[in-house]
Formats: structure tokens, sequence, C-alpha cells
């Protein structure tokens, strides 16, 4: 599915308003999250965005599949150091002020700019981009609620092959082959430096509560010491809660979810625990409303969870690996803004796409929560973009 | 299995007689297999190593985690801001002359350590590191063996799997699944900006000889523009080679391999081509010997190609889409020296692993070849990390 060229001209249109407002001549984007964005293509390019007119798509490859994919003009890019002559031959003046993706590039690729760029005013466009994708337009939605359909098949699948001995990870590759199987794209993408995600987390009972280097409020021990997060070679046992955590993507939209499975029935306070974290679930996505800062949305779902229920410690992780949030957004990359979190300032709009996970951890016991992936579009509240029962599954 | 403190303290000597030897008085290393390397740990860290004395390593998520894997001083980083005083605390002297890994560190990350030490010149270590990384230890090749294990039994259950009509995601998937239960660590790690490879790349028939943005001979068209490398949705035919690429990791460490399967048996032009990758790898093998020039190889096998075989034009891709090297290094991360390629000035040493690809692509037709991980250890040639009957297996 290639994406439409009334879509690309629109996302460049918008971005091309943040450029002109910041006195931005022009910007060069690499980031391929950010090229696909505006270019539609995710071959290796460098796509060079005016503050007015049509961008120019330097593929360098595969050249052939960008000029397919892309609905702008691509031309080959046979040597980076060449990049000023492309920008003139299009008829495009040099820029003296030239936006990046400083967030995300390299110093060396920085420099080598530099060199090219000899008397250029560097300027940092990496928040204005990310504040753009936060947005989704319909077409965005549409591919988003697509791939929202692949985790209800896996996690029917996962009801039949889940069994009492089966080891974490045996139960991690089937989902992860299943969700493939039904056009997962399987490379999650984020935007971090140095952040890595597997495709699903599926950790059981008190596995799942050991924090690692991933920000999130249940990450589980990981298979080794290289790769710290997520399933382990143990078995899974009966009682347990069962965290099915997983991202599928589809067209590139990623969709972020969780579900609870046990094999045999919880303990009565995993259950109780279980049914505040739907509640907390309700709450925040009755609170993510266009105009309200998220912040102020964290700050207010904390204080419900500490008036209203007995799990102020158990709330996001446990202790000191207790997590800040309790959404993020999601799209093409899986770490986009806004994040609801302890004083974030972006201000919610119409269209964003936030993962919410409010997620209870009790120490030496196992983890319990839900986890939906939501669209902001009314002032009652956002929307789920699946409708997958909300009950634990008991099997 | 933690990384034993001896191979630790061998590493970071080594790391510090190249510093001593180019004038640096520190660096601080942040990019996660290099702190993986030189600590231990793959828990988020800023790994401070002097050019003498032990290294300070600064975890800031999981702190308890880190300090339990790592046999040198592990210290909880409360802020980036105190990094400075972190360092005279331990008793070092805060450095004027200071290394960082510029190949991968974003410029606002750097932007920051700049304010953090005023008055320090900045060095790229990162070419140090990566030649350094290149030479494994005897205990990194007892790693890199037990990770060369899963494959073999991955293929095995491939021909119990494979049928006409499965797709080719679907047979991803399940070997991917099938890989992750025996133990593979799921997310392969590159150093490249940008570069993104998922597990598995099986690909079949005339949908293996699609060129992509992945810097590799075969790569596939993949599932979406988003996702434009690997399987496809498409049914897998009889008497198409089926080309199962596949990396594998255990303990950090990666293995990357290759075998055609098909269903029924291939053309006789498919299967003399086969023969011929066999003896080009057989060729590469023998070429790999320490005191060699990468770069020297590189053309002497394609002298070979050239001379000795029709195969000149089909040599690891068609056309524009043809790679120029023959063989990578693999490790930690799956782009590592050497790289058997053109132009390519780095030494051949003892203890080098290098994956080695030839492939053979016939447009409209399919993909041929084999791939290996071989470790330099004798002047007769490389040796295979793993023994897999390098038959065609014709189902």
């Amino acid at each position: 599915m290639r994406v439409p060229g009334t879509e690309l001209q629109e996302r460049v249109l918008n971005f091309q308003e943040s450029l002109q407002k910041n006195g931005i001549e022009g910007a060069l984007l690499v980031q391929r999250a950010d090229t696909l964005y505006y270019t539609g293509t995710a071959q290796n390019v460098h796509a060079y965005i005016p503050r007015e007119g049509r961008p120019i798509v330097l593929a360098y490859r595969d050249f052939a599949r960008a000029k397919q994919e892309s609905s702008w003009e691509v031309i080959p890019l046979k040597g980076m150091s060449k990049l000023p002559e492309y920008i003139q031959e299009a008829g495009l003046p040099l820029p003296k002020i030239l936006g990046l993706e400083l967030d995300v590039l390299p110093v060396n690729q920085f420099e080598r700019y530099r060199k090219l760029f000899p008397d250029v005013l560097w300027v940092d466009v990496s928040n204005e981009i990310r504040l753009q994708r936060a947005v989704k337009s319909a077409w965005e939605i549409a591919r988003l609620e697509e791939s929202a359909l692949i985790y209800p098949k896996v996690l029917e699948f996962a009801k039949d092959v889940l069994h009492v001995g089966m080891t974490e990870v045996e139960l991690e590759g089937l989902l992860e082959g299943k969700a493939r199987a039904l056009g997962h794209g399987g490379h999650v993408r984020m935007r971090g430096f140095g952040s890595e995600f597997h495709v699903g987390a599926i950790t059981s009972g008190a596995r799942a509560d050991v924090a690692s280097c991933f920000d999130g409020p249940v990450v589980g021990q990981g298979i080794s010491i290289a790769h710290p997060c997520g399933a382990t070679m143990d078995q899974i046992q009966k009682g347990e809660p069962i965290v099915v955590d997983m991202v599928t993507v589809v067209n590139g939209y990623q969709i972020d979810q969780t579900r609870i499975l046990s094999l045999g029935p919880l303990s009565e306070e995993l259950t109780k625990a279980y049914e505040v974290a739907r509640q907390v679930e309700e709450k925040i996505r009755c609170a993510l409303i266009p105009g309200r800062v998220a912040g102020e949305v964290y700050e207010e779902i904390l204080a419900w969870v500490r008036e209203n229920t007995p799990y102020e410690e158990n709330f996001m992780g446990f202790g000191a690996s207790r997590v800040r949030f309790v959404g993020h957004g999601v799209g093409l990359d899986l770490d986009e803004l806004p994040t609801i979190s302890k004083g974030a300032k972006e201000v919610l709009k119409y269209g964003m796409v936030v993962a919410i996970e409010p997620k209870l951890v009790f120490p030496g016991v196992g983890v319990v929560g839900i986890e939906d992936t939501v669209v902001i579009e009314t002032e009652k509240g956002a929307r789920y973009l699946s409708e997958i029962p909300r009950e634990l599954t008991v099997l």
C-alpha cells in the first residue's frame, strides 16, 4: 500500500508552515520513520524539504523502489558530497538556515554536512517533526485500526497453545510467529538512541516484576544478560498472571496492547487488582481530551490511584523501578509524543494516538494490568482503536 | 551467564593501551554493544574508561541489575549533569582529551557533554573500539559456537513444516518462533545509523531477487513499503529456491547463516549455480588468513568468479543492486569489522569472525547461495563455527 500523494502533500505543507514560522529555509531529513512519513518510502534516502515548493528525495538504496513508492521526484544520490549540487539543480536556493534531526543524527554524519554547507546555521527540527507526527490523519488512523486487528487474533491463538510447563519464550516465539503470519512487519521502530524492543514481552508470575533498561512498567528478566528484557526460559505455571504485551505493526503503524491470561484462576488479591487496573484505564481514556496538558493528566491519574486504591506503591512498577508515565504516543515509532508523563507539557490534540498502560506490580507475585491504544477524538475521552474483551482470560 | 571479570579486565586493558597510544585521557561510552563489551551489563549505563585504572560504570536503569552483572564498580547515575563529579569522586582526574563514540552518538547528546566538560578536546574512538571488538577472545568464540547451535535445529524444523502454498512470512514466523524457543535472543543489534534487521529474511523464488535498503546481496520485497526487507505474504511454490537467511543470537553473540531449501528439485541451472556458490565459499574461507588485507581478498574473489564462472553479473546481487562485499564481521553487532569489501584496508587477524555469504542472483528466477560464520585462526584458512551440511536440501 502506497502512501497517497495527497497525504504526503498535506504532511509536507504542515512541516513547511513550521519551517516558515521558525525562519528555517529548509530541512535535510534522514531518520527512517521521518523520511517514510514525508516521502512515502522506507528506502535509504535523504529528504530535502525546502520552506516552500516540492521536496526532493535523494535515494541511495534502493533507488528504483524509492522512485516507485514516493510521489515526489526521486533522484539517485551518487555521493553525499553532491548534496548541495542536487539542491541547486532542483532550482532551489542553498539554505543559510538548515534544519536537521539533531536528536538522532550521529555527530560524524553531522560533521560531514557541516563541511558540505560551510556557512549554514544549523537548527534542530526534531521536536517540530515529533509534534507533527503525534497528530494522525484519518488515513493514518485507518492504518492503525488495521494494525490493531492482529493482536486479538494472536490472543485467540494463545488460548489454543498455552499450557502448563511451556517456557515463556516458547509462548513468545509462537505468538510472534502467528503475528508475522497475519502480516505483522516484525521490526519495531524506536526513535530513542539505543532503544530496542523485541515484538513481544511475554512474562509470567514473579518473573514479570523484574525491571530492566527498557523504560516500561513491566519488562521482565529477558533471556540473558545481553538481552535483558522480556521472556525467559522458565516455565509458565498454573495460577500465575501471564502478561501478553505485544507491539504489532502493519504498513509501519504500530499498536501496543496488553492482556492478562492465566492457567487456572488467579488469587483473589490479583483478580481484585486487575479490576482496579481496568478502572484506571477507563480513567485515563476519559481524561485524554483535546486541550488538556499531558503532565496534568498524569498527575490526576496518580492522585486518583493514591486516593482511591491501596496500590500507590504498586502502580507502574515497584519502588525505584517505577516509571513516570501512564501512556506514550505510538505511530511509525513506538516512542512517539505525547507521553502522559510527569512534567509533560504537550497539549493534547485531536488525532493524537496514545498507548495507555496501567499496570500493577506485586513483587514476588506477579503483574496485572491492561494496555490499549486509543485515539483522541472527542471531548468525552479517547476512543479505543480495537475492541478486545477486557476481562481476565482464565483458561 | 556473566561475562567473566578476567575477560572484562583484558578488554579494558587493551582499550586503555589504544587510549594511551593516541594520547587520549579517557573515554565515555554509551552504545549498548560497547558498554556490554567493556562492562558486562546491557543495562543503560555510561561507562567511563580512564587511560589507566578501573573504569566506572554509571547506571541509570536498572541500577540493581547492572551492579549484579558487572564486575566493575557500579554507581547510580542520578543525573547527567553530575558526570564530572562522579569522575572526580572516583579519584580520577578530569580529562582534557576525551574519547566518544562519534559514529553513533546523537548531536544533542554530544552538546550536553560539551556543556558539562567545557574545556575538553573531543576525539572519536569508535574505530579503535570496532577494531578491538573485531578480534574475539577464546571466551567469545565459545559463545559464538553456542549461538551457532540454534540454526541447524531451526533448519531441521523447517523440513518438518515447509509445504507448498504456505506464505514466506508464515515460514519466517515459524522459524523465528522455533529459534526463540531454543534460546535465541530475538533482537538483532546493528551499529550503523538507521540500520535494522529482523531475525530472518526468508525469501523464495523470484521474490528473493528484489533489492532494498538493507545492505545485503539478498534482501527481498518485505511485507509492506514500510517494512521493505525479507518475507512477503506470497506463497512458496514447488521447485523454487527458498533462501533461509537467519541471524541467531545467544548471550549477545550473533551468528549469520544461510541455506537453500526447495520443495521438489531445482532447475539444472540453479543447481549448478549453487555448487559454484559453495566453491566460492570455500575460496573465501581459505583466503581469510592473518596478515592479508580485507580489500585484497575481496578483489581476489571477484576475479576468481569473473575468470572461472559465468556468473560475474549475478554475483552478490544483480546490476545496480550488487553489493560490494562478500563477508562482514559479526559479534555483539551484526555489522562489525572487518568487511571483506571493496577497498577495505583492515588487516586480517587471528580471532576475527566473519560471516561469508557468496550469493548468486538470477532476476525473475531466484537466488542461490550459502552463508556461514567463520573464525580466522590458521594460516590455512578460517574455520567454520558450525558444521551444517552444505548440500541443497530438496524435500
